[in-house]
């Protein structure tokens, strides 16, 4: 390992995150090739089914004789079998590359396998190049891959004492348009938005993303009985990329009229009253929702929290503080009798936002 | 003004710190004496009834000749009155002194005239030098005389959901080692610590200052009806420095007994089934408490909220949620139904004190 080898490797992720939140259920992944310490080709990999970032680098080389001899880079282990595209370990192979540097070894044991498949054709590879940073650009996919859920994002606005809405419901605006923007840019990282349906209900968001260039996420609605008013503003745009997650005991007839507007219904098992939280897990995953923001409301956050399902938070504090009584607070669950049942946040940190602070941190 | 001044008027009120939480009912004060560009002179001001920080510097000059034509800086205007000591305009006049540097003009109109008494004597008098500093640096004091009421200040340890204790009361400890050595230096920064008296009952602590060279602070527990044990924690150290606040009404019996150990008793009149908020003020004033770290519990910051007391708050958040059905709140009093309606802070900020994050702002 030597410093160009994590100055290219830092390259690659860099490529990688142009398609964040577009390659569900793939991993981000950017490729740089070097010969003669410069760099003669780059790839990422843009969306599930098109080409791997390898490839994408390997064709961006003009000369194909200038690959004799090169280095690739990618962050993530090179794929070792035939999925929609053919395996980027032959590839790598019939290209002359004589050096394969890697950032993380692949989790998903189906594809894995690039690396040693490579050492075995005589190719040199080093790997655990910036590991940790690859592991945090593929937090996402490890989750997927590794307890088979969707990466849940805790992500909500507050006042100072945790309170999400006053007496009677009022939550526009807790927090400053800054903060606003922000959490409209993270709509657009995830692959959705998902809310309760006191929260349609109640706001009756239309849960886009209305910032910069990102995609639009989809929409997920968690609604045990069917009590989505067909008149929500959340049907005003694009009815195909709605989910609602439903119970199979909900009134068919209100599921038919939901199917004729082009929602996409998701039944889920029902468990002490409650989703069944690894049925969630699987369906959400089904329908390639690998990451999902969770905006609330307090019955939502609960219900995320008392499972353990959420993965990361990000937590806007106003600079407000109100009486708690008859307030919504952000966790809508029963409290635990020790300190020891908490949630735990790990690697939290803060910065200011506008007016107010943004509290980060992982489950 | 020139850049010395900031400089010179810089190390007053580094001088004035010194006195920190010391110097009740006075404000803090440092001076400085400089000639030819070099301090000959320094004092502040160290407790009420000792001398001020003019005369500390002055005395500091072996050599008094070296006064004549000097210049004085003192972050606050110099006293024009006859208190428990002389005017120290009188003593900057007579000391040959021809320039005074002030940070900030006196808010406390019996002292106040310094300036122009000054003037008036043909010395050279520039106003204004870090001024927004010399108004920081005496909060308490402009509170204290602007207000006529303590500055009281909202310290608490919680989860990132605003919850100071789960079910059944449970809060030790929230937070980590460093946010509670950072809390005890509170504690000694100002003159008093106040909670209310289900705290006493619930953590039985023993309100003291554990860290550093710090004075002991006043310890205040709230309590309408005299509720308190007297085999509480709290009375195992020095009771001469424990005051309970109760009302009128409660058992002369227990009055009587607590008097006996040494406790002071200050009797608040009851408005609306609490402290009258303008009585209480007062009577905390009265005994010499110009500063007051509230530490809880729900109910206390509830009530100082919905009063508008608070000048400042200290809250500590923990890497930690939890269900808020059962757990306490650290806002224990009603919401209300607007956002317009809450309390607001101002120039909040953040920053992590070990695992914690802890969030300071002005009310």
């Amino acid at each position: 390992m030597c410093k160009s080898d994590e100055i290219f490797m830092q390259k690659t992720i860099a490529l990688a995150k142009r398609a964040i939140g577009r390659t569900c259920p793939n991993p981000l992944v950017g490729a740089v090739i070097v010969k003669d310490g410069k760099i003669i080709g780059e790839g990422y990999h843009k969306k599930a089914g098109m080409p791997h970032a390898e490839v994408e680098a390997i064709n961006s080389v003009k000369n194909k004789d200038d690959l004799k001899g090169a280095t690739i880079y990618v962050n993530l282990e090179p794929c070792n079998h035939y999925g929609k595209t053919p395996p980027c370990s032959l590839a790598i192979e019939r290209s002359g590359i004589k050096r394969v540097v890697i950032g993380m070894l692949d989790v998903n044991k189906e594809a894995s396998g690039g690396a040693e498949y490579l050492k075995s054709k005589g190719i040199e590879v080093t790997t655990g190049i910036l590991e940790e940073k690859a592991k945090r650009l593929n937090e996402v996919f490890i989750e997927n891959k590794t307890n088979k859920k969707p990466f849940f994002v805790m992500k909500a606005a507050m006042l100072l004492n945790g309170a999400i809405a006053v007496k009677g419901g009022v939550s526009k605006w807790i927090t400053s348009e800054k903060s606003l923007r922000l959490s409209h840019r993270l709509r657009g990282m995830y692959d959705a938005i998902g809310v309760g349906i006191n929260t349609i209900i109640m706001d009756d968001p239309l849960l886009t993303c209305r910032v910069g260039r990102y995609k639009q996420p989809k929409r997920i609605v968690f609604d045990v009985n069917l009590r989505i008013p067909t008149s929500s503003t959340i049907f005003s745009k694009l009815s195909s990329n709605i989910y609602i997650v439903t119970s199979p005991y909900a009134e068919n007839s209100k599921k038919r009229v939901l199917d004729a507007m082009g929602v996409n219904i998701i039944e889920c098992d029902i468990k002490n009253g409650e989703f069944d939280p690894n049925v969630l897990s699987e369906k959400l995953l089904e329908n390639d929702i690998c990451s999902c923001v969770i905006e609330g409301g307090s019955r939502t956050h609960g219900y995320f929290l008392k499972h353990n399902l959420y993965n990361k938070a990000y937590l806007f504090y106003a600079p407000k503080i109100c009486g708690s009584y008859g307030a919504f607070n952000v966790v809508g669950t029963d409290a635990p009798t020790s300190l020891n049942n908490v949630n735990m946040l790990k690697e939290m940190d803060c910065k200011k936002v506008g007016d107010d602070i943004l509290i980060e941190g992982y489950f």
